[in-house]
């Protein structure tokens, strides 16, 4: 029996228990939205949204008003102005003070973690920035319940801009842990970024299959880059099913799942093929039963024909928005306990990742709430996902960092003669425990501190 | 017994009927506006205000809190960024998955109308562009019954800016079918366009009388510039009042309407004679009893001075919009079965046009909704209102087309030697039935798609 | 038994007994804000934010939601384009129409008073320009109260900028009222204005010590520039303590109230002395046992590190925001009666000022609503607070005029040749009687109204 999540910031927070359990709930809300007002009583949301999203704020508002909850709302205010004054930690600490649970949005990624560390409220993740959009993903996989009656064994094809899209990361890996089979179609130059390939091997319990190459395809289509398969039961790891592209091509698809496409962002990768998903499209075989999903708003690459056909469902998605936000909300707010059912989150599996904190390694992402804040208030942390190479991951924003050198508390205390540093990429990586790993953003950083250049630097050896 | 409107796009959606039983509903509120909360309790209003307006917004948001209601706001939101992405149809699919009913303000003609065509959900039009503003219409006829306990006889005088008021076109209208007698009297270069009393005469059982040429008038007054009469009894046309504009000038007005005067407006049209309405100016005997109303905001053109003399209606006029709001809101629910009384509809000739869509007439008004969102999903699509000269009204902002050129689909079926087009003013017209009418923009486009020019067309006649 | 205030505009609408008894009911609230669900069932606030304050307009809104009434907004709305329009007494009138209490920010000094004119509902000022802000005075009253249990004999010391800081103003009057005695701890350039000064001791029942010349003081704290000292009865204003400056200095501070550093504000001043209020300052004796203060957002001049310290109360202060505004609201609704306790009003003087209204005296004050809004139907309005030399104070935003030139109207009735004017500054101040009181702005101006120049002006004389 796990205690309730005090907050959503990524999808994680969640074990796939809770969210059967969550969707549960949301099924029976949805079949009596009248019969839940009054559950919230008394209780006020804030709904923080320093990013424009009529939608996805509207959808909160309608879903605490159906609990018969009330609604702050602050959706005036510009990041830009508030990163003049006042830190999103105090903001978080008054509005703390005011309302049960709070909403946010925010461009910065990583904002809604410290929210949730310093507001003493469960918090909610509308999004923040690119990093992710956890009820977005709920609503994705209600959705596809709903439809598919179940996620185990579906084939979802992810299509278009696969890197910038964070409703895409946070599904990916949603995905992998309910065990769909996902078929990666990205418009050329918008390929899902490496380090999401990573975590799927890494934390979940699937296997990648990558196309060698980008094949020539048909016009009007996307080709098919890499294939995610999950095994047939999470205890067996031996029952992989064994996956050919070729032969899996010619499979019919569950869902398609259509993402936004930015017109700037295609610009700059030069490439203006970005098919038009609509019915000529979807008469091939594969799409025959495929359950069209979008999460909205769309700009022209879901052509309006399609809304009628039946094979549309993501109108519907944003409809179900409501009563998974209204689930989520009971459930955070304490009002629904949570009750786990088995199915467990086997296909994820937790890595208790050593934690790296110190002045000389910075987040590289300019959008990175520690790279706004840092001087304020707020610590660089860095999960060592992998020593060798030396790979961190920001506790923040989820971005990885190299470091370009390393050292060890361990092998100096007091003797100066053996205080080296090291490239990250040699050997002496492999000498140094986790709690003992000092890293240099550059040598002359090293040298200030007291070190000395190792003969055995990568470079040196190179 | 009419089944309860859907949705409040135009003045027109309502029979008299409804309205009288509205304003029953409403007047009963009035008198116990305690009484009502609770009544729309667990209901949501999704309020969208697409153009800054608190005034209105307040006036809907107040009266679904006054029924125990719940309401969602988007007022943040500007068409233009809109434009960029999203289809106001896809708007109003998801909103209307939220909500239980959408009150929309938006600055394009006929937005209001997709909204109810796309949404499912009951709809009232709180604004769209230079269109209609139905509910302003509403308050202004309840203010009039409060007042002055009927609208049949009354004589009404419109005052100031009757071109671009979108309040003064649907108040004529309803002025017109309760039977009032309307006075026009506009300020110079800011008459009350063509189309507008075209409707007046060919829809609405009343008779214009124009006076010929504009008067000189007294200096801070504003000259008559026509009057519409109503019929004694709406079943005799015969009973039509025998009415002298200079008679007429005598009477004493019941009510005089005054509009904003918007600066700009007045410099393009090069003049500067909109005489401010004070206490001064309603010394004239005919406004010894006038009740003096106004839509507010004013800006000069009403006197402070007047706020405290007993003729003053405006603020009384914005204060009933919130019981005249909530009684509107609860018949839309269908928390309030329409109850019609009777004095029905009589003294409005409703017309069932013919219909006509093609691609070759575009709607020509730029702030119409096919303007900006045909390209996507929408056709345009016409009301053939008259052949003779042949006029097309659009079916969304009501404004009028004259195409020059037509054919008939009846005429070659098959035989190209008949596939002749012909201007639109030559008496072919005549011989064309609406459902075979076929319209081109131009020459050019006519001789594409295989049509020859007639030798009866106008042009080669004159 | 004073009758209720209909608003607060400022902190002088409120008795000392009725803050004491706002703060019992507020204290009661506290205690438990889920038990006031349903005391303002069915009343609407109108919350009206014409300055971007996300912190305090949620705070209010908060407060509404907590006793279970309905808000509606205007947020968006930004006073120039309202200046374009519309005037603040007829939003007033209309938005009074609405709801049944008001809350208003405005960046005109004033506006709030003409909303409370105008509106015919309760109004809140929730600040208005750099005039006044009552509701966060109030929740700094209670912080003390509850810290500290009484104000009366505490030693406050104002920090940093108290030459624009609204917060600061109000408070040192409240202050004064209450009894404590208040250190003027001013950055250079920004000190207490001279009027606030002189209002604490001619309208307050305390007296000020100033220090000749600003001391040099220790780096890193800023100098004691006055302190205000109040009788230790109300009853007895023999009983002021003999307090030197140089002892006060040594003795312990109860409460810093630290006040946000405006950058542009300090360059303005040509100065950088705004030291940071940290561990190392507080390390002084005096401030041991401080309870450090601060109306929030804070920008640089309050350090993080002081979050977790045992003597931060500016968040509690934040809290404390919402059961203070649930009991002022309930109060003002009428919800709860006022029952005023002893220890009343003894250290407030009451002054009853004659009052001068006339066309040729001007609000000086370029952000007063009068300046704004006098041309459309305000006049300007000032009370005679002193004769000799003459000074004026509006009525509306309390700042100064010194007229230049003055007459009687009791003088030359009739009587050409004893109509002349004088200088303001002239002994014949001494023989006008306020009623009779004439000003002129200029020496043209009273010669156009048929006066002469005195030969005992003071221009003359010297």
């Amino acid at each position: 029996m796990t205690e309730a999540p005090r907050s959503l910031i990524t999808i994680d927070n969640l074990s796939n228990g809770e969210i059967n359990h969550l969707f549960e709930i949301a099924g029976e809300m949805a079949a009596d939205i009248p019969g839940q007002y009054g559950i919230a009583r008394g209780k006020i949301m804030a709904s923080l949204f320093f990013e424009p999203s009529t939608r996805t704020r509207l959808s909160f508002e309608t879903a605490m008003l159906r609990l018969g909850g009330s609604v702050i709302t602050a959706s005036d205010v510009n990041a830009t102005s508030m990163a003049k004054g006042e830190s999103i930690a105090d903001m978080a600490r008054v509005v703390g003070s005011y309302a049960d649970i709070i909403v946010i949005r925010h461009p910065w990624e990583g904002a809604a973690k410290i929210v949730a560390d310093y507001s003493g409220k469960p918090v909610i993740n509308a999004g923040d920035g690119g990093h992710e959009h956890p009820t977005q993903t709920l609503c994705d996989l209600f959705t596809l319940k709903q439809e598919r009656h179940t996620i185990r064994g579906l084939r979802i094809a992810l299509w278009g801009d696969l890197k910038y899209g964070r409703t895409i990361h946070s599904l990916a890996y949603a995905l992998a842990r309910f065990g769909a089979t996902i078929h990666f179609r990205p418009a050329p130059g918008l390929e899902i970024p490496e380090y999401v390939l990573r975590k799927l091997t890494t934390e979940y319990k699937g296997e990648l299959k990558r196309r060698e190459g980008l094949q020539t395809v048909e016009e009007g289509t996307l080709p098919l880059d890499a294939i995610y398969v999950t095994p047939r039961s999470p205890h067996q790891l031996a029952m992989m099913p064994d996956v050919s592209l070729e032969v899996e091509l010619e499979k019919s698809v569950d869902a398609l799942y259509v993402t936004r496409m930015q017109r700037e962002r295609m610009k700059a990768n030069g490439s203006g093929s970005y098919p038009i998903v609509d019915k000529k499209m979807l008469k091939a075989k594969e799409f025959e039963k495929t359950l069209v999903m979008h999460p909205l708003p769309r700009v022209n690459e879901l052509a309006q024909e399609m809304d009628g056909d039946r094979r549309a469902g993501y109108f519907k998605q944003a409809a179900w928005g409501v009563p998974v936000r209204m689930a989520l909300l009971t459930y955070l707010l304490g009002i629904k306990q949570p009750k786990i059912t088995e199915e467990a989150d086997s296909l994820y599996q937790h890595r208790d990742y050593p934690v790296y904190t110190g002045d000389s390694v910075k987040c590289p992402n300019a959008m990175c709430v520690t790279s706004q804040e840092s001087e304020k208030y707020l610590a660089h942390e860095f999960s060592i996902i992998k020593m060798e190479p030396l790979i961190l991951r920001c506790v923040y924003c989820e971005h990885e960092v190299r470091p370009p050198f390393i050292a060890s508390s361990e092998w100096h205390e007091g003797r100066t003669d053996t205080k080296k540093y090291h490239d990250s990429n040699s050997h002496w990586i492999k000498e140094i425990k986790p709690e003992n790993l000092i890293i240099f953003g550059n040598e002359s950083e090293a040298k200030t501190r007291g070190f000395k250049p190792s003969h055995y630097t990568g470079k040196v050896e190179g």
